[in-house]
């Protein structure tokens, strides 16, 4: 029940221009070690700026490193439709987490191109800087910094494991660019995004239409007993601190099948002194809890808070609970996700709503403008790993629906 | 109830001795950095042979550097009635650990010497060399040579994190002693040690009669699940490791409320990748199970496997249990069992009957000889720590206890 549609993604031209990207930092197994500002990283800009040269476009470079391509509309100076991802990596990363959303992008202009087609509304692409937050922490530096959600200082001064600042990377490769070159005056931001997760692919569906990102907390829990030998102590005399963690991990488990959407994760765990015949006199875990809900995740860490004292209390062990981070949930623009929708279901592409578990340059960009998401099928969920895969039948669709939903926010109709 | 003694521990004697060993290495807060074979052990081991040359006793060291002191009996050639225990420490460790058993066996000779007791079997005072295993693992390489219970190869062969052997140490320090120097034919070893746990403090009773030394396994559990990311997995798609794992953890526990005196511990647990947001793919930790009974050590083990094997398969993850360590339990002589226990209801000491959670010389001691061993309390059942702690009136009613048992099984009334 695919509708013909008049322009098309030229589906070779795409993969040709994903091969090239994979060859830029290719790892051992086939995937990407691409750091943000790294060598491989400028020669991947280089190439990037050279295909948008191509095709026309006037590039800027702003002060994070951030390269945007723009494409005149009618409205020579009315606020600019944006669209784009990161082309960095994680370290022995895939080919896809980000590239997709820049490199469709920049198909996109190509389609636009080729059929003359002018746009009531500027667009403009772009790739971010640092997006994995991989070689600079925290993650989205350069989305960050354009929203402002980030000090430049602080930016600058986010150090890689070799001591050299953002701000030095920058340099070194050239990537320093102008504060007036930001994104300014935008109307919308989309981003085509892998999925990172495996709900499309195991519900078989070609299209995630993205909701919004979950919101999410990290908390830290320390269990405290005492340190005994394990040969002389009776069992009634111990104050063991993992047997109550255990009970703690249960609990917290327990809960995301009491709330409906909850996400709970303990991935962190450390044991004090971790030798096998002393008890364990502290242990510390993390919980990593989201939901697309602010209060009922707020409501949820509440819950967990009092669940666990209570096991502490129970067992006779001293607790703290800290709130290390809570990043609230984004939700994105309706007209958006209905405009997405609309193209969707015009070309009879399968598609299901969700929220993204993973943040985004979109969660940023949404601060600046109406935002959406566009997810396409990752193979097992498997993401910043070098098997990641996506098929071509699903980045050709995901590039349509892009495609689609660019021309009906910049009003190609209009013209 | 105390009964007035014939022949008495001179009590500020012995506290002195204490004294003079507790300045031979000692750590910054007041307890005791003497590893085996160490130039404080070095310094220590001359200063009681001194101690024992004065008392006229004949001396040996053997091939693992093992001291021997040998008073001689009525018997000349009659199997002796040994005592002792290790003059090493742990670093950073006890005055008390090891220490005690031998220091308080001086003193036994110096009452013995000064009252001009003769006793019908000859008696030896043994320092065994590397009882904590601390510098050289494993633990009891000095007692376990001369039990045969390693060989003598693997014994030189082992080495300090300086990569130094124990054969090489024994040579520094000018105590690689004789092979026929190694005690041979003996009627009773005795050892005094502190009890390193909390129950005679707790119980508030003099004196600990052991009955053995609890038979120990060390197994190894290894739950593999798959490791994903916590944002964008559903709960119900993942295969976390640690869930399981958590429950594994109470079951074990839980198996030590079901079998009477049944000690179970999990001592050290590792989660892989150990990220906040990643769920674990994989975890492993260590079992430390203890019994006095070792078919009941045995079934829980079987049991155990059977549980969480359960556990796994439930949980759709797999599991691996490895059986690392088994040491059976032993039993210590009747006789001097009873004899122990005589000596102490004559001096109207409060004591109680205990089983050892911790190895001792005296474990492979039993293979020669009928052998038994007198607790005193722990302050707290602390021990391998600065803060190791027993009091004066304590040591010195363990060392009439000490004195009257070599007295009945060396046989005094009848020279």
């Amino acid at each position: 029940m695919e509708k013909t549609l008049c322009y098309q993604i030229n589906k070779e031209r795409l993969l040709d221009t994903i091969k090239a990207s994979s060859s830029i930092g290719t790892s051992r197994n086939g995937g990407l070690n691409r750091l943000a500002l790294s060598e491989e990283d400028k020669k991947m800009r280089e190439l990037f700026i050279d295909w948008l040269t191509k095709e026309g476009l006037k590039i800027r470079i702003d002060d994070f490193g951030n390269i945007y391509g723009r494409r005149e509309g009618k409205r020579r100076n009315g606020p600019v439709v944006a669209f784009g991802s990161h082309l960095d990596t994680q370290p022995n990363g895939g080919r896809f987490d980000g590239v997709l959303g820049v490199l469709i992008g920049l198909e996109v202009i190509r389609v636009l191109n080729e059929n003359d087609i002018e746009t009531e509304y500027p667009i403009e692409i772009i790739n971010f800087t640092n997006e994995e937050g991989a070689r600079f922490s925290p993650p989205m530096l350069g989305s960050g910094g354009v929203a402002e959600a980030f000090s430049k200082e602080f930016i600058y001064h986010s150090t890689d494991t070799a001591g050299i600042t953002y701000e030095q990377a920058l340099e070194q490769i050239g990537y320093k660019g102008k504060k007036e070159n930001r994104l300014r005056e935008a109307k919308n931001f989309i981003e085509l995004h892998i999925e990172q997760g495996p709900i499309l692919d195991k519900k078989d569906k070609e299209i995630g239409v993205v909701m919004g990102i979950q919101g999410m907390s990290w908390l830290t829990v320390k269990v405290i007993g005492e340190t005994n030998h394990a040969g002389p102590t009776p069992m009634e005399d111990r104050k063991d601190a993992l047997i109550p963690a255990a009970k703690m991990i249960s609990k917290v488990n327990g809960l995301a099948d009491e709330v409906t959407g909850l996400k709970t994760t303990i991935g962190r765990m450390d044991v004090k002194p971790n030798i096998p015949n002393v008890i364990p006199g502290e242990v510390e875990f993390s919980i990593d809890i989201r939901h697309e809900n602010d209060d009922i995740r707020y409501n949820s860490i509440e819950t967990l808070k009092e669940r666990l004292s209570t096991i502490a209390f129970m067992n006779n062990v001293d607790i703290t609970i800290t709130e290390d981070w809570n990043s609230d949930a984004v939700h994105f623009s309706n007209t958006v996700i209905q405009t997405i929708e609309k193209e969707v279901e015009k070309m009879g592409y399968s598609s299901i709503k969700l929220f993204s578990g993973p943040g985004h340059d979109a969660k940023y960009m949404s601060s600046l403008a109406d935002t959406g998401m566009i997810f396409i099928p990752s193979k097992d969920g498997i993401s910043h790993n070098e098997c990641e895969f996506s098929n071509d039948a699903d980045i050709e669709k995901g590039a349509n629906v892009l495609l689609y939903t660019i021309c009906e926010l910049a009003n190609i109709n209009k013209k």
